[in-house]
């Protein structure tokens, strides 16, 4: 272990695109109490922009209606439940993602469902109706919250329909046709409005060529580009109740975005913003890997670097008020959310919490953490130790260049042991509905640990040292102590019966 | 260290005395809106039934009103200030234990005063005026809250008589005369209501047998005679901002007061209750011994037994919101409250919300910890290792009975490392007025560290062992687990990057 | 009109029947924001002590599932949701009225449903599937909630299957089979639950007789009787918004009662209670009669008197957070709830709070008002005028006999022009999805109109006339005034500038 | 009675200067929490953006100490209470607006005090003592608060120190050389601070005169120039709870003010702003005047007019959380307070609320009147009828000119009979105490009545006729409305039970 020297200086930006948008269930669970705690949570202590989730035309928002009349069927279209749904979304301060879709059962093409909710996925039977509830529906939403704001919001065109899962066939020409016509309606209702996809997730990138092609040659507008990324490989077991899977290394990421983004200027679209309209490790919504601190651990490089390749990236999902397998079947189930059912926070919320605490002003960085000045004069480092086994301790040492005397430190830490209810729930012998006492023992044990100490410089820097345990991550604030003791005139510690030196 | 075997046996009965009342800084002080946020966090996890505070006729109230009219000059009564208390008071759950005091400047025959405040400690200038002002002061409340209501709030007369801080010359017949004509002037009011005395402090306890003799001669009622105890010696240093002090052992509580109790006795007197209506390690409102873990430890043993001695203890006081020597000159200024100024927790907050969470049956009890088995099943322990020395270390070995297989057990700890603000106040350099970021680093440092195992039966019993570091507290919780791993099919730990067994 | 004199002295009781139980949208519903702001409003104010809803084993609340693994088909059961909903329920002190329905797909015999939201109403395919759906669900109730808290919790089997829409076929013997069946599964769990039914609705009492006739002969035990009662006629338009429909007069109800009352005692039932577990004006939930001050007037003299025939009656239902002919479309869509979209309040709220503060002892009672004495001395009257005709304006003179000498008199009105909100969104011009603003508006006209004088007593009494509105009803307190005028020494109100005598 | 014809076009503009400041009781009142629940009701309503009051250096907020120490006295100063009244005033939205005074006993040359809490009114003994007070004070708020922020804060030297009561013996010299020693405390912590004076009351303009010459001599700054103002007489009769006077008219406010800017601009300071830090109808804290209808309808015309005369005025005082003359003897007590004890809104509290929901462009005004156009389309007018008789009804007629077809128009009023609790705790019988009970009954009645109707335009315009009561505000909000009854197929409002028209 070598002692890093880190001097005073800015070297690079830290901005924040790890919490431009955020991924939920769909768009009907916004109605849910608990939906509505987790989210007022999560913004409190994290605080994204804008929230992305599946649904828009689904069922259970019920927009899409068509009704018998004396004159024949007419369409009719419902927006008491996505004015609730926006309306609490803004109200917490964030602006709605648009994924326009899936297909109301009345317009729909074929039968083919997905999840356990059943969102149709086939192309519309008739492009009229289509288009006509798209643009119905926007103009509803210009006229409820105003264009300046609405303009504010993408629109992105269906979800990963390069899967026969999200997209009949995942025939291409047909999302093609539904990009245009769909475009066409948006911008029917007002020109200005924000426009991308093709929202696909990896292993065909050829789409985006194509996808762009198409658009340059139709001259289709394309306001940015959306693709998903996870890493993890396909399931080494399936249980009812959960999925196994084993993960790439985190540069998987990176080595699956940079080439899109080079596909994307090549096309010529290079001034288009590029959005991860989402990410997580495991795609699957029951991978206890989500549960685990492992997960923030592996996360941490990929929330400090991933804007280097994209213009935001969206994690999946805020919480696990989530219904894709099934309703949970049980408190921890390995669902997507930072956020676990009963408002239990999982390590990776603390991940996110700390990266909303780095400052903007990157002094240092490399593999393993990050070191930022903050405006307000505090430094803080974020350090993790991602690893499957027992015995992989990391060791840290560095010696940062300070300009005060004396310095506050607090260190959080999140690992196998602290912050981890998961390990508490198991402790409790996986109750799958647990008890109003048991929830609140979970709740006790979902925050870091905590330790503080008061440092002083020698040489005008401050020595540190970190040992990680296994999966762990470590947050590290640092403020300049100033020192009021020598204002309380005759104080003596020694007359106190205090059993320590108490500052170390 | 040997290892005590506990059986699964109730040995006597904890009762809930050490909560029956607690103490509060002058009445006028809850009309603060920081005293009513520490009254409602005290309320929410300790649960008093009483509350008791000097200054119910101290000018800041201001329930008494001389006014010149035309006809002369009249009494007026004004019950603004006080109503506005009392409620506060009930909402929280709380009845008020009236202390009959001070003396309105208009009826005061002296000048002397007490505290920063500037209580008057004079008699009455005026027993007509004085009669008149009770008399009106408890049929307003008779009228507001019921007789029903109020009869169970006992009335004592005066505080600390015995000091001549606290009543000029601690003149003992003028005392005499004083609790005669207050009781009269209450029972005009309402025969049945509650009344007593004389609520000296140590040092002088042949006012108890003399106070009595009196009452007993005069046909003067006492419905429970009180006192108060503190174990601190004079101060050994006195500095602008904090007196030091050295303590007796617990022991000399029950030294104290055991004596007492058998004055009453032989009085004639065994039948009504010994209410200790204060009690407190020190004396002084600056003493830093109230801010440390070992007030906590020291006491544990003192809330765990004195109900052997006394009806009810009434801690002095549940909040740091306190103006006796001067309005806190800094956020930790050695007050006496389990609650510091901006709602940080002191470590006897915890002492407190410990004890409370005791069973009621006790199934062991010695110098150092107490067990109890709770309504629910759980079992709960409380340990202590109050010690003003680096090195005690504490170690407690002992095999619990019980009738379930495998527990979940929680642990709670207070020491000088964890949950212990005093020492992130001291390594943040003492601030005395701290920003809002100091505050809320506080804050996050004002709780118990936690931990958690499971551990199973062997032959019936528990084994369990601790170490209390110096001047800690211990809590422990036990509850049966009932496991339902097994309904979890193919459920495979070693397929996840868990970096533990997890259970230990 | 003729001047009614009313002596102080009771003449009957006036027991809380009417707010014993309140019906809702199916429970899957309760897991949202809204239907829970509205549950906690309805307490707040009037306070059910039960709550009954459709679709405990709905697909939405996700109970059963059935599982494949390698060895076979296995049940699994779910209450992830379910006890969100039961927390909720307890949490705001209400106790579930338990109906047991509809059936879990995997377990039907058939693919009938009712609703938009497609509850399945055939018989069980599997009798032991049923019983063991049953008998889980109750076991894990008795664990969360205990046996002494559920054996108060009724358990009612189906709901209304003399109706082909409600039980498919509307098959006597298919249900008759179901019930026993089905007590059998609960009576497994706990013998001491509380089982009954046939919650029929009206127009087939016959079902009564045979249900009673059928338990005896089988010992198949009716803990309670349970049937319905509306009282519109089929509608005479229907329209996709709404339908129109006219109501027998309010006696309707009596007269649909009282005989099914006198069955049951034939049957040898009489020492059991006979609920009407939903009854309201019409029975469709998209009759603007609900959102009227019609509705509220209409029912006045069936809240006060319908405990004379029936044991319990739940008003159907608290909140127009509801979905059984779609998602509302529009804030006033004639839902059945007491408290509309957005937490508005409908007239009939008001007549729900206006009965909850009736006192306990009737003075007096005729077709148009009541009259009681509360236990705090206050005297409150109810008076309604339903109609539908413009020109019908009531009028009530009385001469109260009291004990005190001058009364402060309070009157709440909700009619045409006060207290409704339906009128406002008419005037608004009838917004399907209103705005924020437009909702603060609804929000603003949601009272009663109040007005308030001091009247005095002539020999005795107090005289007192009411004007009544078309469809009004009108809330009146008196309470004694105890003048205090007298104490404020020089008081002279003509100095003022008041311009009216400011007391009438 | 002539129709006003109201073109549809901006004659001028209304400034929020009348929000700008608000009056509050000495600082030290801040720390109740009956005074934090008023602020924030009244800023949630109305948003004032600054606060000033009395007492920043009185006894309660207990800044100033001087502690013995062997080395002899020194100066403490404590901010523990001072960071908790400017902590609630920043988290509700207002900035200080401080007003440099009393003076600390400690510092004081004599013993002259005012008011019920005894302010002292004397010169600094020591003017070193008094610059390093108001040098520590400043420098606490820069490094607590920043620069930037408190330089947005008026720093006013003193109240009224042309009073005898305020300012020993109203000496002029005195003040002009507390003033420049004061400045330069201040300026020596930061020398962009804003620093003003002399704040008198009205009755010794002369002082403003020889204020500016002074400073203008002598080179001590001055940012701004403050005065206050009252119409009311001397009082006409006085008994031990009420003050009784007359009051000039409206106008008097122009008449006091306009000479005064006039004199500040002759001095040269034409481009300083004038803040009046005072005003109200009667300065005595005891004047039922505050409590009426009438207050409210006679600032009407001030407080959207006084902006033509000054920079801002401040509304003596939000609350009546209030000590000057005693505490409260009664819950009406003649108060200054928008707001009374209990949070009870006063009627003025509505003319502020109703100034506040003008919109910024005024489209007609007159001596009863103002109309306005909001931002989002919608017209509000303000219509006032100030006067002590009965009979004095004022009836307006108006053709406003429109774009829209139809309006929704929305009237609150607030005369004897709506909005007025005064009135309804006169019925009442005057409590003085008010219990539970009375306190929800006076809440129940502090609100406007509303009434509401949609009127159609005739060629282009919309009539409106009003009768304003004795007393009365009424505001009017009048809001285009788009009309979707069509969009209900087959409505027929004639098929409900509906008793009118039920739009007029």
């Amino acid at each position: 272990m070598t002692t890093i020297r880190i001097p005073h200086s800015k070297v690079e930006e830290l901005p924040a695109q790890f919490r431009h948008c955020i991924g939920t269930g769909r768009l009907g669970l916004a109605l849910q109490e608990e939906y509505a705690k987790h989210l007022r949570l999560v913004q409190q202590d994290i605080g994204f922009s804008y929230i992305r989730g599946h649904g828009l035309f689904h069922e259970d928002l019920a927009i899409y209606r068509e009704i018998e009349t004396e004159d024949g069927v007419s369409s009719f279209y419902n927006f008491t439940y996505l004015d609730r749904v926006f309306d609490l979304f803004l109200e917490v301060g964030l602006k709605p993602f648009i994924e326009i879709g899936f297909m109301p059962k009345a317009i729909a093409s074929g039968e083919q469902t997905i999840f356990y909710w059943k969102g149709n996925v086939t192309p519309p039977a008739d492009y009229n109706k289509w288009e006509d509830l798209v643009y119905e529906t926007v103009m509803h939403l210009l006229k409820r919250y105003g264009h300046d704001e609405v303009r504010t919001w993408p629109f992105e065109i269906w979800n990963e329909p390069n899967l026969i899962n999200f997209w009949e066939n995942a025939d291409k020409e047909a999302y093609l046709k539904l990009y245009k016509h769909t475009v066409k309606a948006i911008h029917q209702a007002d020109e200005q409005l924000l426009v991308g996809g093709p929202a696909i997730c990896g292993g065909s990138d050829e789409w985006i060529d194509d996808f762009l092609a198409f658009c340059t040659k139709n001259q289709v507008r394309v306001d940015f580009v959306s693709r998903h990324a996870y890493t993890s490989k396909p399931p080494n077991k399936k249980t009812p109740d959960y999925y196994y899977q084993e993960l790439a290394p985190p540069s998987d990421f990176f080595d699956q975005l940079q080439p899109v983004r080079e596909q994307i200027n090549k096309a010529g679209y290079a001034d288009r913003p590029f959005h991860i309209t989402e990410y997580n490790t495991s795609y699957s919504p029951i991978c206890q890997i989500h549960d685990l601190p492992y997960n923030a651990a592996y996360l941490a490089p990929v929330l400090t670097n991933l804007h280097k390749v994209a213009d935001s990236f969206s994690y999946w999902t805020f919480s696990d008020v989530f219904e894709e397998y099934d309703v949970p079947r049980s408190v921890f189930h390995g669902g997507f959310g930072l956020v676990a059912l009963h408002s239990i926070k999982k390590p990776t919320y603390h991940l996110f919490r700390f990266v909303r605490n780095l400052g903007s002003d990157i002094l240092y960085q490399d593999d393993y953490m990050i070191v930022t000045n903050k405006s307000n004069g505090d430094i803080t480092i974020l350090a993790w130790n991602p690893t499957g086994q027992k015995k992989d301790v990391r060791k840290l040492a560095y010696e940062l260049e300070v300009r005060g005397q004396s310095y506050f430190l607090e260190k959080e830490r999140v690992n196998e042991y602290a912050g981890n209810p998961f390990r508490v729930w198991r402790q409790l012998g996986r109750p799958r509905f647990p008890t109003k006492q048991q929830v609140e023992i979970l709740k006790r044990h979902d925050m870091p640990s905590v330790e503080t100490t008061t440092i002083s410089t020698t040489d005008g820097t401050l020595s540190i040292a970190l040992e990680l345990l296994p999966n762990e991550i470590t947050f590290l604030t640092l403020s300049e102590v100033h020192d009021e003791t020598s204002t309380y005139i005759g104080l003596d510690d020694r007359l106190l019966p205090i059993a320590s030196d108490n500052l170390s």
